[in-house]
């Protein structure tokens, strides 16, 4: 009757070392979130079906995961229906609920469901796990955290300031220096495309340009042309291509190609007043990048467009990632909200440290002592101890069975050393009567036989 | 086209106060966790769905959310078994994984899958959300989070001397005086139905004898004799239904009504091994007692069985439970594995704290510093004093809206003191002039023009 044990296929168990590394990047993004003002929020893990359905694009409505309704749930599907035996019809007759797919259509729900509770602008932040029925690969899991920091309410361009110097706080307190934090504006982007006259093609125009980095200037002016961009409005992209210098410069050269848009001059406005804001500001690790071809799900965006890039030399996708929506929660009845936010990718950070061996060793460190037991009576003694050392705040263990007839002492030490327990306590007949403990260093191999009070001061330090 | 929003029916959202005060206990439950040398896992919220099935009986079976397959699922069902149109029978076609029910099973098909990297005993605290498709009431969700605490791999009672060593930390660190903790072994229980002649009929038997508190002696006898329960048998019980006095003189008891049953007797030395040594390690705030009407659901435990209530005059359920399992990882193929654990319930505690005004006054703390907006100059300027506030720890907002026209000064202030935000600094011409900032005191409306160095060391305090 045995079962062979095992996770879906997407899933991942955590051990825990796996569950402290995790929680301590976890913490360190939280602790930055407060100091910025951010507020926690949570929200169901599952959602009415049609909150989620049709916020994703038809792609995204494949991969929500779909709940069973209880009970005898065909019932409710009528005979003519069922004969079709056509899922897709039979999905919404048989299922009402479904997994969160990402924490910004939930948070947009919450948004509007308790609008007259909230005071805007509402800073919030929120880390949930997600779901999506994507096909598993590596970095790319069918279960995984999402970490984000929106504020709804305000169109000030303050927020897009200070979610940079956010990003710079959280990679600096994690140690992973030279993280760049490449920024664009959907305004840029339309006014590009209205100067090559492609204002009605701007998906497939960026969806091309987004390429650039990965397949050159050549295949991606060949994608356009392929899209039915004229060849006179790719000529017009040269100077994009060939962008270059710091910040400024480059904000310069689109004031020459841009000049005819006035989309595209707000754009750059926009773009000018955050840089010029953050080279007073002075970022502490992070570089701050202009990139014209970043897009990231646009049809999302409608103004500033972020993305995080692991330090030079590390091989792994953006670190986080975000932008403006001018328009979050008309979908659910309340309109004209702004709202602007990033996300932190903790499976991808998660690698990054691991890669640069930025993890405090102090993070494997769970127990610190561990009580031999060799009977009833040294196990009873040794608990008294123990209470103490809890109490100050010592992580301590009894190993739970007794020695029998000498035997086992082997065992409770291997106990130690796999679990990388730095100190055991000896009690035996002769510490009992004399109320004291044997401290032994299972790295130097050290014994000292000392009163609680000393073993304490010993053990905190 | 908008949709009115709302959430399923037993699911919850969290606002800012609520997470921070969930927070505040799993916090307090996870430190004591540590000290006790308890280590974290985590795994998926969904488990393949043979994995879950027959775990938990059949009403158990019913309740568990299954997950549609993905893509054109119903084309594995075939023609003939889709004609039937039985629920029941094609949800195993249709639906491959689940949610998870609890954090028991899951945790054994971890050690079990995991073994060979696990060092026993293993002593690991999980903190997850778990679903049941329950009909929700008031306390009854479907979707909560269970707090477990297990060790698995030792049979030594010292480890229930620890769990309510635990147990009575956590309620004394949560503020929570006077719990009782109660506790019964499932081999009195067997030995009991021995002595009266109800071997057969121990479910039966402890199903009513559970209810004693509820329904009284009467009800119960009536209730055993339906279940086919001889008089004799019952007349046999006279004295547990009079046990009175402290835990020492009801095993005095016990040793004569189970003199005759050997599992009785062994149920009886352990609970008084039990009883003794936390009779000598002494409990900070909790009580410990005696209960051989406690049953929970009997057919996990098979020895200690454990639950907490909430001290005299606060009308709760248990808020904690848990027992010893002698062969929790057999289902999955790891035989004679014995497991104890103990379980935290989140909601009915927060519920307690807060009819009994327990939780500290901070946590509803966020952010301690509001820079009122007067204009781009202005912000900029506080956002370099923010940034070192920030650096100190102190969680600072600038508003991001400015001022325009002298208007939405009111506003800023409302938005503070809507926040219970303590304080706000003002920065406008004059103060950027001397560099300063005028601090004022929302609640005493106290207001004071310092320099940096004294703004953060006035916050500080």
């Amino acid at each position: 009757m045995a079962q062979k044990p095992s996770i879906p296929k997407g899933t991942r168990d955590f051990n825990p070392e796996q569950v402290a590394k995790r929680n301590y990047i976890f913490n360190t993004i939280k602790s930055q979130f407060k100091t910025f003002g951010f507020q926690p929020i949570e929200t169901p893990s599952f959602e009415n079906s049609d909150t989620l359905m049709g916020k994703y694009g038809e792609e995204g409505d494949r991969l929500i995961f779909k709940i069973l309704n209880s009970g005898d749930y065909l019932s409710k599907v009528n005979d003519e229906e069922y004969a079709g035996k056509d899922s897709n019809k039979i999905t919404a007759k048989i299922s009402e609920k479904a997994l969160r797919y990402d924490l910004t259509v939930p948070f947009a729900r919450y948004v509007v469901q308790h609008q007259n509770d909230i005071d805007f602008p509402f800073k919030r932040y929120q880390m949930q796990p997600v779901w999506r029925a994507d096909r598993p690969q590596k970095g790319r899991f069918r279960e995984f955290y999402q970490c984000d920091a929106d504020v709804v309410g305000s169109d000030s361009l303050w927020q897009e300031v200070e979610f940079i110097q956010l990003y710079d706080n959280v990679f600096t307190a994690l140690g992973l220096k030279g993280t760049t934090i490449k920024i664009n504006n959907r305004k840029i982007l339309s006014g590009i495309a209205e100067v090559i006259g492609a204002s009605d093609k701007l998906i497939d125009f960026t969806v091309a340009l987004d390429k650039l980095d990965k397949i050159g200037e050549e295949k991606v002016k060949e994608e356009m042309l392929g899209k039915g961009i004229s060849q006179s409005g790719i000529d017009k992209l040269q100077p994009l291509f060939s962008l270059t210098g710091d910040f400024n410069s480059q904000i310069e050269s689109l004031k020459d190609i841009l000049s005819t848009s006035e989309e595209g001059k707000k754009g750059i406005e926009e773009l000018d007043f955050i840089n010029k804001a953050i080279s007073e500001l002075d970022l502490k690790t992070a570089n701050l990048q202009l990139d014209v071809t970043l897009a990231r799900g646009l049809n999302y965006y409608t103004g500033a467009i972020f993305e995080v890039s692991a330090p030079q030399g590390v091989k792994m996708g953006s670190i986080g990632g975000g932008g403006r929506y001018a328009d979050l929660t008309g979908v659910f009845g309340l309109k004209n909200v702004s709202g602007v936010g990033i996300s932190f990718g903790l499976d991808r950070i998660y690698l990054v440290l691991e890669e640069l061996g930025l993890f405090p060793e102090t993070i494997a460190k769970s127990t610190e002592v561990l009580f031999i037991n060799f009977g009833d009576a040294e196990a009873l003694f040794s608990l008294k101890a123990i209470k103490y050392l809890r109490e100050t705040g010592i992580n301590a263990e009894l190993y739970p069975d007794k020695i029998t007839n000498g035997k086992h002492m082997k065992k409770q030490m291997n106990y130690a050393n796999k679990r990388n327990i730095p100190f055991v306590v000896l009690v035996g007949e002769e510490e009992m009567n004399k109320n004291s403990y044997t401290l032994k260093n299972m790295k130097s191999g050290e014994q000292n036989k000392v009163e609680l009070k000393e073993l304490i001061s010993l053990l905190k330090n």
